[in-house]
């Protein structure tokens, strides 16, 4: 089928993936009328359990895929790494998919992405790839140690990426990593992290959200602060970065753009993901419309909502046995909780978050 | 099985009914980690395509109660019409059933709600009932005329009842109304029309809503305003009249009592709902918890959350066609849809809401 757009309320909306985000996303999408279809590798998975259909197969099984395209007029994705002929296939089916897949191609390879920002005019780290355990050895002495090693494609919190002390080490790094495809990254000298929440309608509009501030510890999201204390030029940096990033990318959706700010005050990206974002679960308890109503409105063609914040919240993350303390977070007045309804509190696995209200705006 | 209270994130939490209120119901419970399993009489309904667990049947359905009380070790209802031997039925199996069966009772029964009313020293207008066409014209002449005719049991939104003029008419009224037995309601001359929103948790903690302001079409609900300017006076019998009502039945979740302000600024109650109400709709985007949240937080033993409004907001009810104007209300940045996924556009039939902002507090 081909969509109309913008989608009407009633239509099915079909999302890529049964994790937490597909979970907010379908919730949010049934807030605004519409039938969701989850494709899940697993059954009982988060997402699955709210919405209307659950289908169960691989991103790239032909049969989900027909299935998800009888059902759904527009799809979308929770994650980036949507293999590209699965894109291919909806599309070929008649599907409007957003983000698209220039979106996803960039985003997939981390030098596509660093190349196509810096040829944006977006500043990145100094960066290199390699393919070789002399090429890796090369690419260190170019960008300077230390640096760090990842894999080109995959890896997410942390995972797939090693630090490369002297250039001579890099060779056995890029061993470690698989002996796969990898960038080497310039470490940046930083004074903190930051991120930025866009979105982009079917008719080009721009919204941004205010800045969040985020702390990670081995990789993984812990907190976020937001509206984060910045600079005007911070903020004005911040979203001429993403009106760049949005607009050369053609984009649909919801983007999180993950920064560096350095000491001298200028940003540069760390990294992008076409789609919501962990440092933009503020927006819930934050602002009148969160990222993932902004993304359904996004993808369904729909005016993009308000993103000015109204009150100033500090996420964090539960990981693991944390998600425990659920009591403790329900009983206190200033803070909202989010559960996922994961089955097992793996160690370091994201169960839920809590929104703590620190002060209206 | 018996429910371990509080419930933990995780649990299955059942919901009798699938329209509306049980679908924003479901997506509140699921936020806060919960599976939901809905008992509803027709597939595809609103609800069960926002739940884990759709069991389609009666509500005096064994087999469905069965169902349900296998998922669920908690059950609550969306409509005050749930057969009392549905919850006797539930309870046997070891579920527990809130808000209670005093307080079914109690607001299934016009004269019985009343009669309850009154012994809690809460004031109604002056009622009588009657049970025949004799008694219906006594009654009319006992309390005065114009006077309001209802059915004791079932009837909402202006169904089951008719205006009596002179007492002499009543016997044909009592035909018009399937001479089943009646109330007579004194007609009361108020000024407006408030309710409250109140909730009470299984510890016996009460928190209650800033009053709604609410207008009424052919005795739909078309428009509340939230908070409603009051005096300090009416705040506080209100508050009073909901802890009298909510310890009186001995209450657990969210109840709206819906109020007559006379012009001495005194207080009537018209009618309780023991359950989520539409005139608390404005909750959602005017309280940090709403009480759909507030609801499954009492229901599942879980401390209830805070009721101060951060906004005051207009709501208003999207009834048939109206909701065909979905895309007007997602233009306009101060609106925020809530649209329920029905089907068909009935005419009269609630489609959905929207909450304006009117201005943050």
């Amino acid at each position: 089928m081909t969509a109309i757009l913008p989608l009407p309320p009633g239509s099915t909306l079909g999302i890529l993936g049964g994790g937490q985000l597909g979970r907010m996303l379908a919730q949010a999408a049934a807030k605004l009328g519409f039938d969701v279809a989850i494709l899940e590798r697993e059954t009982d998975a988060p997402a699955g359990r709210v919405a209307a259909h659950a289908i169960i197969g691989a991103y790239d099984d032909p049969l989900a895929l027909n299935a998800l395209a009888e059902l759904a007029d527009v799809v979308t994705f929770e994650f980036e790494n949507v293999p590209a002929a699965s894109v291919e296939a909806l599309m070929a089916l008649g599907v409007e998919v957003a983000p698209g897949p220039l979106a996803l191609a960039v985003a997939q390879d981390r030098v596509d992405e660093k190349s196509f920002l810096n040829a944006r005019g977006v500043a990145t780290v100094a960066f290199a790839a390699a393919d070789s355990p002399e090429t890796a050895v090369a690419a260190a002495a170019a960008v300077g140690t230390p640096c760090l090693m990842k894999t080109r494609r995959e890896g997410y919190d942390g995972k797939g990426q090693t630090w490369v002390e002297h250039a001579a080490d890099a060779a056995k790094a890029f061993e470690s990593l698989g002996a796969r495809p990898v960038i080497l990254e310039a470490a940046a000298d930083f004074v903190r992290e930051l991120s930025i929440i866009a979105a982009r309608g079917r008719d080009g509009a721009i919204a941004v959200y205010p800045l969040a501030e985020n702390h990670h510890e081995k990789g993984v999201l812990r907190r976020s602060v937001a509206p984060a204390e910045v600079s005007a030029s911070a903020a004005e940096q911040a979203e001429r970065i993403a009106a760049r990033i949005l607009t050369g990318l053609d984009y649909v959706g919801v983007i999180g753009i993950e920064l560096f700010e350095l000491k001298d005050g200028s940003l540069l990206v760390n990294e992008i993901a076409p789609r919501v974002h962990n440092t933009g679960h503020w927006t819930q308890d934050g602002c009148e419309v969160d990222q993932f109503e902004q993304h359904i409105r996004a993808v369904a063609g729909w005016p993009l909502g308000p993103t000015a914040a109204r009150a100033q919240v500090e996420m964090l993350n539960l990981l693991g046995d944390e998600a425990a303390g659920w009591a403790t977070y329900a009983a206190q007045p200033e803070t909202r909780v989010h559960l996922y309804g994961k089955r097992e509190a793996k160690p370091g696995r994201k169960m839920g978050h809590v929104n703590r209200i620190l002060g209206s705006l």
